[in-house]
């Protein structure tokens, strides 16, 4: 026996019908490519979209077929994510920050047959165009005008696309289950792996994230995604925005605290989302102009864990709330979110406080759990750390083309990579990346724990650390540091500056100087590529003593 | 190709499975029916329903059999649901409210293998047991004290079945279009039909309603569901109250104003959702007590129209936000909220007030439109009325059994049954049910509209409008009052009154005082049985002129 509710498939183009037929004159702002602010609506943009399939279908495009986008957050990127997703294609976000290399990799690998581009990868790909050998066209978004410096042999013009093929199109009607997006992992170790979303993953993402627990776009917000539609999928705001009703402001290539402030302001923006690195800038520009937020009220941050300083400038100078937020490519990506739960509503501010600084917990629809190395469950008592372990209807199943083989556990559980403490309220908090821990003489030291209190060293610019081999212990950690310009110091100052921050036993064996800490293209610390530089390395207390 | 995102079927055991992992130790709070306040957390519950699941098994239940509750809202309802959901059993619901014969039907007709029964409903159910044939056995919500007073045969003690059996056992792993649920509509014509609810429709509908913008329950949130269970799921608060981690209250059968106002003040509730006549209880005690409500910020209210001086008592009196909903068993049952959007943010206090009298926006996931008879869709205009009709995850596509046959029509949409207008903002109101409609000369007038404004005369005790036959316009709107206690009235003074407030020639043809205006098991004006009474009145306006 079978229930007796309709048969409506969990698919994405029904998001912007949803838009289009409720919220039809929300607005999409987007400070475009070519300079000026240009306004759409939803009711624009879902027509504009329609067109875009019909302009797909006579390129050849078919379902299941991978069409990629290396482009900024603008009203135009959105209307490309949802003319692929809506005739059954692929839409293939590439990170325009990643080196030309990988990218030839990841477009041959995923075999897509178009590109769609704004002005600024022209140069990137003019140079490697002839390598992508799977694609047939290049599309830039652009109109006529923009059109007239591009020398990208067969490059198409974007508005000459849309102008010339009909609204008239049928989206959706195939299995929820078909695919609707591509995405690939940063990949610090071996070759990036793609993750290939359905429609359902996305649709239930959406429906997540929409919870007034967890992001709680309203259709009264007005949201400006900072974080890009090609990482992670701007965290799923092109989908819960129009889902919502909510307008969007899109901020395109312009990313500084200036650009970002006039567009919060303007617009009148009250959620925004976007990685530290972006709110520091922000804040600096605050700061320096004595500005102010007059309608933001929530940022969400993720990409990297959110330091303190950011929480309670937001909070104290600008009235601001920031709610801390984990996810990767391969959760879609929200994991967790630091909102506070039932078990926490008699907690002080301050108390509330250092609870948001953690990664939070795991939304209605994640399953989440922290493992030792044999998979035995760790308790939640906020110190134990382990593997942290996810399941749900977004999270990913395999890779794209089955790279890297079976990659869940005998209980269907994906091993993030991540290792993690969780507390009694639920809250979950990383403690370091499960290569980058430390193993010394059978127990975990988290390297990132070390390196965020030295990186407070007020002669420090920046700070790693790492695991080096040590015949006793198996390994002990050594910390590196990259001193601020112009001043000295001493192995001693920085050990002395850990002490009684951290366990005796967790204290680095050594400190090496450096000029350099190399970053990955999320910007976050290259720990691979430090332990390529250091393996020569041997430890002072591992060393052989001279004549022995 | 097939998106590679994990394979995490939408069951509702899941749901608690949450609950007892993630919010654990958040209280359920029910006044139980023998008397005392009970306290249970979701851990708990979770282990009693587990162990029900057990019972269940013990006692023959399979995969689709369906298992009956007759039931108030309780932390002992709540654990039956889910431990007979878990095991893919089928969780019809009971309405105690009606007769006894409409009753034997349903349960005869669902083929109920058990009923689980409050002691209330002892009585009712040792007159009619043996008309339930397939009934193998009843259970009570009661521990063995509570068993003494019991003479129905056969009966078996809930507490002891629960002590009896292990919480060892496997939820979930059956698709998720699965039955879970059964529950029969009110059935104003014909025999009721029952609406055989997924695991799918319902888990979709709990993800919907947690939006911000449609219940937006929190984590944070204590909810008081005043609506029963057994009245169109509690509008879902009994899967979406743990999906969040809220503290539930659960009021047993005490609904009126004195224990209600103890409850939400002792167990700091900040939501609840009820009917207009239960608000409206609430209101004259705590006007009468000169009580107030210090943690309760929001009412949803639905099951039929909210009246003005409800919203506006509950916001100046109280500091209450009420939030009005439409819905319908055959809607899982949240259809449409009056929650703004963006399109009202510059409304004004006062035409908010209005705004939200209307029954309000469809959420996402679900598709609306009003047509005429012809099946064009008409306008958004806040005007033009026709069928209002829906689509979606957590719509019905067929009673159970066939009954009723096909009831979508050719674009999938299911009518509602009731006549609507959609204004420019997409706030949808009920004008009328479409049986209810009059048509006159080929265009409809509300009967709901004029026995509105008929009861708001101060003469009114109660007021109906009906369609009587004419020979030339087809049918003429014919205004029935019941007139308070002692007081006179005259067919001119009513007409007089709607003079200016309704189009002229929406004015009854004829005024008819009655002693009593019947009400149906919902506590709506019962138009069939009106017009039963009415089926030899003739207008004055059709009377055939003596010796003519």
């Amino acid at each position: 026996m079978l229930g007796l509710m309709q048969n409506w498939p969990l698919t994405v183009d029904k998001i912007l019908d949803h838009a289009k037929a409720w919220h039809g004159d929300r607005e999409i702002v987007s400070r475009s490519v070519e300079g000026p602010i240009v306004r759409s609506t939803y009711a624009q943009s879902h027509e504009r979209a329609k067109r875009l399939s019909n302009a797909l279908k006579s390129l050849g495009v078919q379902h299941g077929d991978r069409v990629a986008t290396l482009a900024w957050n603008t009203a135009r990127h959105l209307e490309v994510w949802y003319g692929i997703m809506g005739i059954g294609a692929v839409c293939h976000t590439l990170n325009p920050r990643l080196f030309a290399e990988q990218l030839c990799y990841i477009v041959n690998h995923a075999e897509d047959r178009i590109i769609f581009t704004d002005l600024t990868f022209l140069p990137i790909l003019a140079e490697n165009a002839a390598k992508m050998t799977s694609v047939k066209h290049f599309v830039v978004l652009t109109d006529r005008e923009g059109m007239k410096g591009v020398s990208l042999p067969n490059a198409l013009c974007y508005e000459d696309l849309i102008e010339q093929h009909s609204p008239d199109v049928t989206w959706g009607g195939f299995d929820e289950t078909s695919p609707a997006a591509l995405c690939y992992t940063s990949g610090t170790t071996g070759n990036p792996k793609g993750v290939l979303y359905s429609h359902r993953s996305n649709f239930i993402h959406t429906l997540a994230t929409m919870s007034v627990d967890v992001l709680g776009i309203s259709g009264m917000d007005t949201v400006l995604p900072v974080v890009p539609m090609f990482h992670a999928n701007a965290w799923g705001l092109a989908l819960s925005c129009p889902a919502a009703g909510a307008k969007m402001v899109m901020p395109g290539q312009k990313l500084d605290g200036a650009s970002i402030h006039e567009l919060l302001e303007t617009e009148r923006v009250t959620f925004s989302a976007a990685v530290p690195t972006v709110w520091q800038m922000l804040l600096a520009h605050l700061r320096d102009t004595r500005g102010s937020l007059t309608t933001l009220k929530r940022v969400v941050i993720g990409g990297s864990a959110v330091p303190e300083a950011i929480v309670r400038g937001f909070r104290d100078e600008f009235g601001v709330d920031v709610t801390h937020a984990w996810g990767m490519t391969e959760t879609s990506p929200l994991g967790t979110i630091a909102q506070p739960s039932g078990a926490m509503l008699d907690l002080s501010p301050e108390q509330l406080l250092q609870a948001k600084l953690k990664q939070g917990r795991t939304p209605f629809t994640m399953e989440m759990k922290i493992t030792d190395d044999a998979g035995n469950v760790l308790p939640h008592d906020g110190t134990t750390f382990g593997r942290l372990k996810v399941k749900g209807p977004y999270v990913v199943g395999q890779y794209f083309k089955g790279e890297g083989g079976e990659i869940l556990d005998e209980t269907g559980f994906f091993d993030t990579g991540d290792v993690a403490t969780i507390d009694a309220t639920g809250f979950m908090q990383i403690t370091d990346r499960a290569k980058d821990v430390i193993k010394s003489g059978g127990e975990w030291i988290s390297s990132i724990e070390i390196e965020n209190i030295a990186m407070g060293h007020p002669k420090a610019a920046n700070a790693a650390v790492i695991g080096a081999p040590h015949p006793k212990w198996d390994e002990r950690p050594v910390l590196l540091v990259k001193l601020r310009d112009g001043v000295e110091g001493t192995k001693e100052e920085f050990l002395a500056f850990l002490e009684g921050k951290i366990a005796k036993w967790w204290t680095p064996d050594d400190v090496v100087f450096v000029d350099d800490i190399p970053l990955g293209a999320t910007g976050k610390i290259d720990k691979k590529l430090i332990r390529d530089r250091m393996k020569d390395y041997v430890l002072p207390t591992a060393r052989t003593p001279v004549g022995a």
